[in-house]
């Protein structure tokens, strides 16, 4: 198989932050990109901010079409782009795969020529104002092909993936479906469920939150209209999620009801254990690190002098902890480093007169 | 009223993020600060930090006691503060009020000198490694003055609180109980329900995991054991939250289950409206800002030199959004900037040839 290359003319329906955004990194890497949108003054300020050209294509000459429009629109807009384009890879960007497909097969078109697809990247911003060619580095983008799909239309779909610099996963449409019901709609309602009950929470007490309860509810900030229409297209799957919650929170009561018997306990560690499995910000494997452990002099500045050292030493520190030997009364301050850098910053350590562990 | 001084000596117990910071503010402001805890090493380090001295101080000197130690621990050393420490009004700084005075009481100590605290500062770093002076900067803090509580001691702690730039808020301990049940305790257990949920999903459907899963789930990553204090102290607030909780994520399975009917629209809405209470990040309220509105030229680079117009202007745009006439199929962009630097921007604009609307 070729590398796949991007298309040498595109067309983007729906000029939003995902479209313009996809417009300028297909520009960037010397697609023709037209911009189309039902709102000529949104794919003006697109096409202003490097995403394309509002000029109507040659039809013939288009070899992929993205359609970026709300989900509801989704089924019209790529069967009407199927018929318009007849030599173009047609691909859509919505949140939910299944109920899109099922409507397309149901129009009776040949359908070997669209391949779904799913940048995980965007944000409650929906106009194309902070459209930009790198909203999609190195951000998982699936891919979503049917059993008719083209090898060569997935392959296209593929090369805009690439073009936009993310890293594509390959997934069947209901595997999908359930994925992001788990890690995209559900945390939508359980920070929807955090946010609207503040509704009933007296200003007073409001003055009280911090950063936590900003971070919780931040995501139910985004438009209602655009979510009914995601949740309501994958409403079984997310509902199956809920309901696995409704049963979770009985127990989380009762934990609470008996905080000493150990099943507090028990609840908020699984949490901890639940963070851990998310993959780092860019789906690689957490890096190990090696520790390099000192033991903490009770002298002035000796910390000061310490950094001093490690900043000398080039030594970049990823993590920093205290240690602490409850019976001798004595701490260990424990630097976490690349493990390739620790050997050097153990022997500059001891040659200036620090008590490492070994 | 004098104005409040802060004092001359304080003790801090335990030299945690939050006793070592307190230490570094009262530090920076001329106080001397006596650290103690039963990590050694982590009293040597907070004062390697700036927080005060590991050297032990004359208790006649002591004007302030600040107890910074886990909620099991705050009834005890509290005690013990006031009988070492006979002039000093004794504070602490505990997520949960009420059980803690419950417990002085029934010690049957004199607790005027008494003033319980709660800074709304820190992090799921428990460490001193990460103290700094400016922690509690324009933070909320709330005092909790119990019946007997002296004025001279509620003054005293107001001194402390200023000493370290927070924004103190007085409370009554039931009050503040039930405030941060809502607005810190149930958003930390919707973020454990949601986190240990992921530890049923399939590794591959956490590919899929953005930014808005980790903003949910991050504060779940929290130290289990202290959790289990803070929720075991305040459970009957904490419980009275999780059950209307339970009650409105009924309503919300009901609405995912006939999406179109609008109640589904109302819930997300209801969502947006509980953000939208929570007050900005310094406790101000929203700064209204004045928007200007230009029609968008269909001409190359307009933009471009419009944003360099702005920049030239000196005025600073707070928000962009694009507004559409479908009917005219014109489109306008709307600039939000402070209403003082209206004017001067709408005048320069209109000296550039731009159409403003009026």
């Amino acid at each position: 198989m070729t590398e796949p290359t991007a298309p040498s003319a595109a067309v983007v329906i729906g000029t939003g932050l995902v479209g313009a955004s996809i417009g300028c990194a297909l520009t960037a890497g010397g697609t023709t990109v037209h911009l189309r949108d039902q709102k000529m003054s949104h794919a003006l300020v697109a096409a202003e901010l490097g995403a394309g050209t509002v000029d109507p294509p040659a039809p013939a000459e288009v070899s992929l079409v993205v359609a970026a429009v709300p989900p509801r629109a989704l089924p019209q807009v790529i069967a009407q782009a199927l018929e318009s384009y007849r030599h173009a890879t047609v691909t859509d960007v919505g949140s939910v795969k299944a109920g899109v497909l099922a409507a397309l097969w149901d129009s009776g078109l040949d359908l070997d020529r669209y391949v779904g697809s799913h940048p995980m990247a965007g944000s409650q911003h929906s106009g194309p104002m902070t459209a930009r060619a790198d909203l999609f580095r190195d951000r998982t983008w699936v891919i979503t092909p049917h059993r008719r799909s083209a090898a060569t239309s997935v392959a296209a779909v593929a090369a805009m993936v690439q073009a936009c610099g993310a890293r594509q996963v390959v997934m069947d449409v209901d595997d999908h479906d359930a994925a992001v019901a788990r890690v995209s709609h559900l945390p939508h309602l359980m920070s929807v469920l955090m946010a609207s009950h503040l509704t009933g929470v007296p200003s007073e007490h409001l003055l009280l939150a911090g950063q936590g309860l900003r971070d919780v509810t931040r995501i139910a900030g985004s438009d209602p209209e655009l979510w009914v229409q995601i949740l309501g297209a994958n409403s079984a799957a997310v509902l199956s999620e809920l309901r696995a919650v409704q049963d979770q929170l009985d127990q989380v009561i009762k934990a609470v009801e008996s905080p000493e018997t150990g099943q507090l306990l028990a609840q908020l560690t699984r949490g901890v254990e639940g963070i851990r499995r998310i993959p780092g910000k860019h789906g690689s494997a957490q890096v190990a690190y090696t520790r390099v452990v000192v033991e903490i002099p009770d002298a002035p500045g000796a910390l000061g002098r310490l950094f001093a050292l490690v900043g000398e030493a080039g030594v970049n520190v990823e993590d920093i902890s205290i240690e602490h030997d409850q019976a001798r009364q004595v701490g260990y301050l424990s630097l976490s480093v690349a493990p390739e850098q620790a050997p050097g910053l153990t022997s500059a350590m001891i040659g200036h007169g620090w008590s490492v562990q070994a």
